[in-house]
């Protein structure tokens, strides 16, 4: 034991410890090695610095916890047992109970295997899969710099994030540290947990690198602890972490894992499974612990209470009165800080929404999603975000008066420059949102495979990030196939939670913007063109048409139709083409614009009957990517036209014949479907 | 201009440039700056001091020259050009022509947008998503370590990879720099081409690290190079890489976009746009040059020729007879280097691949994949790889006698430790199978989203990688939803040219590694449990199978079944129960397997057909995954048994019954497949 810890902290140290020990054995399964060895940087952090009011978990101005190395769950959930983290319904009920915890890893526990956001107060973000939590803890330390810049310092607060040698070999760590060293994010620690230990052996079997070299190149500064129980160093450290103010903070602690283990301390044999009751017995005899199993001693609650407890309380009465002054000084600042923390849309948001005129030329979807983008983050204050380094591309830079850059020092903007760091921006996108704030984040479509584990991410923890895809098909054209996303589409739409709009023209645009603003528990994705899209007559097709119901009829026969065309995006337009077509050779047929899948099949049975009507199996999909998702749709009766391989490099205009995109193959395939 | 360079030189640093810019223009689109600004940094690495033999492209042991940032392609189009690389079947016809470059960017070119590696000799490996091409280099330097080690130095290369910041930024890039770091790669060579230029603006709005400082902390020899026309300091540097043996070395030089231009140089301008024609002019005068467009003056191929060529053919010459020499001293040796590198399978490769008795308990998929993997491995000496740091779980490592580790400074191990870093392991893989290797990479099924953007360069490239992909859905239990792959099945088989293998019991692990292994021309993705699966008793089901046909059927009744009962992995099991309960209920079902959707579809109608006949409209699919992959053979009438949304944490076996996937839920679908 370090000389440094009083008798309290060893107590309370090792409470987070056994209930970490006892918890993975009753569940046979899990990481017991990792809380072990990082308790006492929890206890420092929670109990001496953290501005965390336990009564009021979703206080919006409390520093943030984030547990990147998401493996040593037990730590987060004991931790905030201990701390005496209340539920944020008001109920004053424990967050984590001593039976949740029994329960770790069981169904319908919220200490799951990996801490999930929203199964209980107290957690943060939901990690496990590496690199994602750090990434995350960039985005909240954007989020507390902004709203300190935007609407004064209380609203600011730190972000502590404790991460693995897994976190930090992963390429988005990297990226989300340049980030945050290039912004100087001065608001954000990063604790790293030096235990030389990987599942497949020493850490030395692939990662040599000098980390506190690499983070010093990257603008971070670097502290460097030599022992994980030295809770005076910890304390200095992070003491010298508040006081430093122009660079992000870097702890590299060097650590045991599954300290105090007779027979598996320091070995990844206690890394990725229960220790044993032989081992843990012996852990407890050289804790000196004495107390049963799952068992806690009142001193350890009181030792949080009269910390972290009154220190939380103070800040948040302190932070209550502030915020009636300004209130008083400045309703209208207090009062759009408080919209956009409710998360609610303000009233006449979607107000300055334009519509386009009939167009046969027309825009691409980029440019409408741009125009569309700025009425609307002009009234939702909330709204802000960026591209990979392709905002003239994406279109998707704010240009309004007082949106400006968010850049190390002036952190008031709305524009940002994430670099050509796909992943971490949206891991940052997430982080943000996790601190109601309503962000966006935008490359070109191909490129969101770079990004794919972060948007997986969005959906599993309903993050509404908007996700602003250009560049959506063949359309690319001379780029060639390494730019053309074809498979794209359909590898989206698989993933659950996630609501996927390819809208048809620019007024479409301008309704899909409307809808997804209005999804507030899951990400949305927007796919749109390069290259431009008529504008349909909406005189002549459906007007007002049915966007937010996902798909539509936009122009139809009379009586039951022969055959049912449906398509999206730039492809809307072939489909209306071969329905005059079709229409003007006596053939019935129905267009069907199907802006967002997902939506549609959330609507009742009739309204999708009455799209789709049962009786009409002849049917033909019509998009500029893959048919794998169509299926569901066109039966074993229904045609395809899209692609069925990887594109080519050439100019847009040829590819589309040349992969058989064009309206007469629509034509044809639907007289095929009907004579099938 | 320098200095330093000679007029000849000049002359040929132009004519690359020249070229470049036109082509640029003639096709409307594409990058010019970067080549004008490269050019001196192409010309000293190819005239003088690539080991490479312009007549011989395919020389197996040739440096290898890789353009990261491909949307610089022109640069290597044209250094190819006036370099007299010729097509590599011997026909002594130029790689590229000048006919090529002037339809830069057409369909059929083989000038693409960017570099695809089988559209002409020199073409090393196609890129253009930023970060891959440096990644790829790494897996490219490993190959080149690896032939060195196990077959003699004369089978070792150099490899030089040319990229941007866009690279650099990319976290797949610092994954690999890492890697190569730690394994003091010295036969690798990265130049960066540091222009302060992106597409935003100035790099200095979201990317301001000391890269010289970061690449020292990863193990990284660093030189600086103050102007990339500076021909003495480049000459000098390529010098001192070659000697560095142990560490790679990274050129850091200073270049100016579009050098020579008068108004668009230094400007972001001149990345992704036509110089234009007045732009052109202005910059043809500013490099002296009086030729016509296009045009390409004697003595540049000349100067190519009595450089590059001669010291290529010369070099060629040597290994020619250092291997004559060799097949004499050591057949064996020099037989198994060119049995690797013929790329076909040695004669009895599959003699060992074992058969799994019948075991209700049975084995994990994972497990049975080990067996494979090494009775395979120890007949194909070119089978290689390991795991992202899971290698205790994902079962992959060679246990053979002579096996052994790839480590600094051992380099014949074919035991790879890639660290948690499943992007670069995935951009090695590409690489070395880019070299003739066979390559294995894996890691758990649900982080194939951390390097699908490389899956799909192996498919677009048609590398035969071989992805082992280990914990394959809600089976991993406990670790919950960020562990559990539900929408992965889908998202990977969207992927074009790649097979996805999900065998049902260990017999079929067997088969679909035979299956996968002779799939030379594309990737494959074996997915496998976690858990234990029964052994299939082969005596009453299917055998021999038709894993191999991708689906075939295991169990039948007599006549037309009422009913067909498809299904997948650990759900092939429920599908044979669900079998024997409708058949014991005078149900007419028929059981198939379904180890492989894409060869499956592969085959003709026929088989097709005899194994799914259309006159059979009921039917069920059974995988723990989502259902859009199945819509294809379910049709309207068709139901499904699998995953609707995220997992949960909780034990396995309590996981399936949770979400339904159970024989009883099997069967009553049958009936309700059968009864709509």
């Amino acid at each position: 034991m370090s000389t440094s810890t009083t008798s309290i902290e060893q107590l309370s140290i090792n409470a987070i410890r056994t209930l970490s020990m006892d918890a993975v054995q009753q569940a046979n399964s899990g990481h017991p090695g990792t809380p072990m060895a990082l308790a006492p940087i929890a206890y420092t952090i929670w109990n001496k610095h953290l501005k965390y009011d336990p009564a009021n978990p979703n206080w919006a101005s409390r520093d943030r916890f984030v547990l990147s190395c998401g493996h040593a769950s037990m730590l987060l959930y004991s931790t905030l047992h201990v701390a005496g983290v209340k539920k944020a319904d008001g109920s004053n009920e424990p967050s984590i109970t001593l039976e949740n915890i029994r329960n770790f890893r069981q169904l319908h526990s919220p200490c799951a295997g990996h801490p999930e956001v929203h199964e209980a107060a107290g957690i943060e973000t939901t990690t496990g899969p590496l690199g994602q939590g750090v990434a995350n803890s960039v985005g909240m330390a954007i989020a507390g710099k902004w709203q300190a810049a935007r609407f004064g310092e209380m609203f600011g607060f730190d972000t502590y994030a404790l991460c693995s040698d897994g976190d930090l070999m992963e390429g988005i760590a990297t990226e989300a540290a340049s980030t945050a060293g290039h912004l100087k994010l001065s608001n954000l620690c990063w604790i790293y947990d030096d235990n030389k230990i990987t599942i497949e052996g020493d850490t030395d079997l692939a990662f040599t690198e000098d980390i506190p070299g690499k983070f010093r190149a990257m603008g971070w500064h670097v502290i460097d602890i030599k022992d994980a129980n030295d809770i005076s160093a910890l304390d200095k450290a992070f003491t010298e972490f508040k006081k430093t103010t122009d660079k992000p903070t870097l702890i590299v602690v060097h650590s045991i894992i599954a300290w105090g283990a007779p027979t598996k301390a320091n070995t990844h044999g206690a890394h990725g499974a229960p220790l044993g009751d032989a081992e843990i017995a012996g852990t407890k005899e050289a804790y000196g612990w004495t107390y049963g199993k799952f068992e806690v001693p009142a001193e350890v609650y009181e030792d949080f209470n009269i910390n972290l407890g009154a220190r939380g309380a103070e800040a948040k009465a302190k932070w209550d009165a502030d915020f009636a002054a300004l209130t008083k000084a400045s309703p209208e600042k207090a009062a759009t800080w408080s919209s956009i923390m409710s998360g609610e849309l303000p009233e006449g948001w979607d107000a300055d929404i334009p519509s386009f005129p009939a167009d046969a030329k027309g825009i691409a979807t980029r440019v409408s999603s741009g125009k569309v983008l700025n009425a609307i983050a002009a009234k939702v204050p909330g709204l802000l975000g960026g591209s990979a380094d392709l905002e003239p591309s994406t279109k998707t830079g704010l240009t309004f008066e007082g949106a400006g850059d968010f850049e190390a020092g002036t952190y008031c903007g709305r524009n940002f420059h994430f670099g050509i760091r796909e992943h971490a921006m949206a891991a940052i996108g997430n982080g943000m949102a996790l601190c109601g704030l309503r962000p966006y984040v935008s490359t070109f479509f191909v490129f969101s495979d770079y990004l794919r584990p972060s948007l997986r991410l969005s959906a599993i923890m309903s993050a509404p990030v908007l996700y602003i895809f250009t560049h959506d098909s063949i359309g690319v054209g001379e780029d060639g196939p390494t730019h053309q996303p074809v498979e794209h589409l359909a590898a989206i739409r698989a993933i659950p939670n996630v609501a996927v709009f390819r809208p048809g023209d620019s007024n479409e645009v301008s309704e899909c913007y409307k809808a997804a603003m209005q999804l507030t528990d899951r990400p949305s994705v927007l796919v749109l063109t390069r290259q431009n899209l008529p504008t349909l007559d909406r005189e002549k097709y459906a007007c007002p048409s049915g966007s937010a119901k996902g798909a539509y009829v936009i122009a139809d026969c009379e009586g039951t139709p022969e055959v049912l065309l449906m398509g999206t995006g730039s492809e809307l337009s072939l489909v209306i083409e071969a329905y005059e077509k079709l229409t003007a050779e006596g053939v019935k047929a129905r267009a069907i614009s199907v802006p967002c899948l997902e939506l549609f099949y959330e609507q009742d049975a009739a309204y999708q009957k009455s799209v789709m009507p049962c009786e009409v199996p002849a049917r033909v999909a019509v998009e500029a990517g893959l048919r794998q998702c169509w299926d569901r749709v066109l039966g074993f009766q229904g045609e395809f036209v899209g692609m069925k391989s990887f594109g080519a490099s050439a100019p847009a205009e040829e590819l589309f014949p040349y992969f058989g995109i064009t309206t007469d193959h629509v034509v044809e395939a639907a007289k095929k479907s009907i004579n099938k």
